[in-house]
């Protein structure tokens, strides 16, 4: 059966760690308004789109379809968003999952649970998150973890916030860690000397050193993103329920998460990461650099979705470098096959299944 | 085993079909200001405090005590909130649940889930509900029923909304259910002739002849509360997954949520009752009359929590005919022994912890 899973890099560890007998996927959506500096993320068919896309990625997870805008979210040149995948592999494995809102500017047409905060500000320009919304962020995660982890073996955490991996390369470098040029991005060109120009005047402003050590919490509060202590949160209470495990579902931002849950103090134990080869394989970045500085004890699992075999443009792209992971994309699939045994090609299938029946039936509308 | 729970009413049938490996409580909060007509309630140490009734019973079941008032809920008299039974359940059983707020006034300090309803009008003077917001509450919780029924065989859903006995007889009423003197109350001396004065305003108001049938979600949003269309949504998207059975946790209450079901020809097999014997055996109110109208199909099961021989005085008092159920206490109950084979002594030992933990403390400080 392992076999069959080739396509998943660790999948041997995975099965004999991480068992996914029922996991639950929880998918936190959010919104830094350091995705507005231009030419920072593609998340969004236009600039005043992106708002949209992360209340639009939870609203196809529910209904296959989203509300707030027609069509899916895309980038400029009509690369769909990963909830595609994501949704395959919910249906596919009958995983359940539920949204978390953590400071979305754009409220999901959705049942979900909400924190409470506000969106994460331009880091720029001002502080992320008051001091507040971070606690409440992480108290609250914690007490929702607490809960999922009783129902579950294996709790799931997505994310859903564009310009992320700018607030993870602030985030990751105010603790220390060495992020230039390492953390992913939506586009093939990953706009690198942006993002550092950007945390550059983020740390100015909040007179960060890089040099001295920032407490987690405070360096989220200053230069990081909602998305962040509400995955640090539940993560914890999933953890210390005890009886679960916990998969971060993501790529470089959650590594972001993982420095600020060690700058918490929180175990990693019990923990892994779970993504898509075309971000742990991105030449542009380096997911493995960065969890080797953070916590190389935390394993890594990587599925292989062979989008290239896909007759599909759209799912095609991400084996290209485009888009490459988001909404749990990575993390769900592995889930669903470790839950169903499935086989990569019965994977693509279910993938492709929706593409259809959401992406080319809208675009012949 | 059968025999060490013969304090459930219903017990064998329970074990055959109602089978509880991992149960999943889901909590439904709200508001109607219904309540605040004097005299119908006494879910609140005094009317004032009627509205901080179902957030803070919300937190004492995620934090064992409550942060928007100090204390627990209480009757005037200082009777406390069933939510000490209903914690006492989740945590002997370890129990998962989540919160639902469908429209309170006074938003709980936690994560719940927001269906983003108004509160409900006092049916005396004004319609419960706009028809666009029971819509929503249906179409939510149908959303958010379908993903607790993939992690859970047994969805339990609670309720803690002050008032609803009230809105409960006048939606039983407009459905053509005889439901005058039947409907239960917190109070040992059930204020029945007030209730039916305000259903009388209420129809009066709304132009609502028991005569005349009235469809569930009119009868609804005339003279219901936002509790209702929710729990009949999560209810539906819970059976609607498969695999799950439904269990209903309250009294009289719960009777016209079946009757909105009914209405709404949402099929009532894989659906229970599970309620308190201080309901079940109320002799002011009639809850097997009631079922037996509505849909004689479906099981009520009440479980004997024999309070009578606990040392508490506030615990007694529920066997004494005060309060007598809420929060999916009774439900929520039945759910833990049947996940954990405990036995009457063991729960009712369970529920005096929580007792001495949070109000004998607080009654200390």
């Amino acid at each position: 059966m392992v076999q069959d899973q080739d396509n998943i890099i660790g999948a041997k560890q995975a099965k004999t760690k991480f068992s996914a007998k029922n996991p639950f996927f929880c998918c936190v959506i959010s919104h830094t308004a350091t995705s507005e500096v231009p030419g920072l993320t593609v998340a969004g068919a236009n600039p005043d789109l992106v708002k949209y896309t992360s209340p639009a990625d939870a609203e196809f997870l529910h209904y296959g379809y989203c509300r707030c805008i027609p069509g899916v979210p895309a980038t400029p040149d009509g690369k769909p968003t990963p909830a595609v995948i994501t949704k395959a592999a919910l249906e596919l494995a009958e995983i359940p999952f539920l949204v978390v809102d953590a400071g979305t500017k754009v409220k999901p047409d959705i049942p979900c649970v909400s924190l409470g905060v506000k969106p994460g500000g331009n880091i720029a320009q001002e502080n992320a998150m008051d001091v507040s919304d971070t606690k409440r962020a992480l108290e609250y995660g914690h007490a929702l973890g607490r809960q999922l982890a009783r129902s579950s073996d294996l709790v799931v955490i997505g994310e859903s916030i564009p310009g992320g991996t700018t607030t993870a390369l602030a985030v990751l470098s105010a603790l220390g860690v060495d992020a230039q040029f390492k953390v992913s991005s939506s586009m093939p060109e990953n706009p690198h000397e942006l993002k550092n120009k950007v945390v550059q005047s983020a740390f100015a402003r909040a007179r960060i050193s890089t040099a001295d050590g920032t407490p987690a919490l405070e360096a989220v509060s200053l230069v990081g993103d909602p998305m962040m202590p509400t995955v640090a949160g539940i993560t914890a209470g999933a953890l210390e329920a005890g009886g679960a495990k916990v998969m971060l579902a993501g790529g470089t931002q959650m590594a972001a998460v993982l420095a600020v849950m060690k700058g918490l103090s929180i175990p990693l134990a019990n923990l892994c990461m779970g993504t898509t080869v075309y971000v742990a394989k991105d030449s542009s970045a380096d997911l493995a650099g960065l969890i080797k500085q953070v916590s190389p004890e935390v394993p890594v699992l990587a599925c292989d979705l062979q989008l290239e075999k896909s007759s599909k443009p759209g799912l095609q792209a991400f084996a290209r470098g485009f888009v490459k992971e988001g909404v749990g994309a990575g993390g769900s699939s592995i889930a669903a096959m470790l839950k169903t045994n499935a086989s990569g090609k019965k994977m693509l299938a279910a993938i492709e299944r929706v593409y259809e029946r959401s992406i080319e039936k809208k675009s012949l509308t």
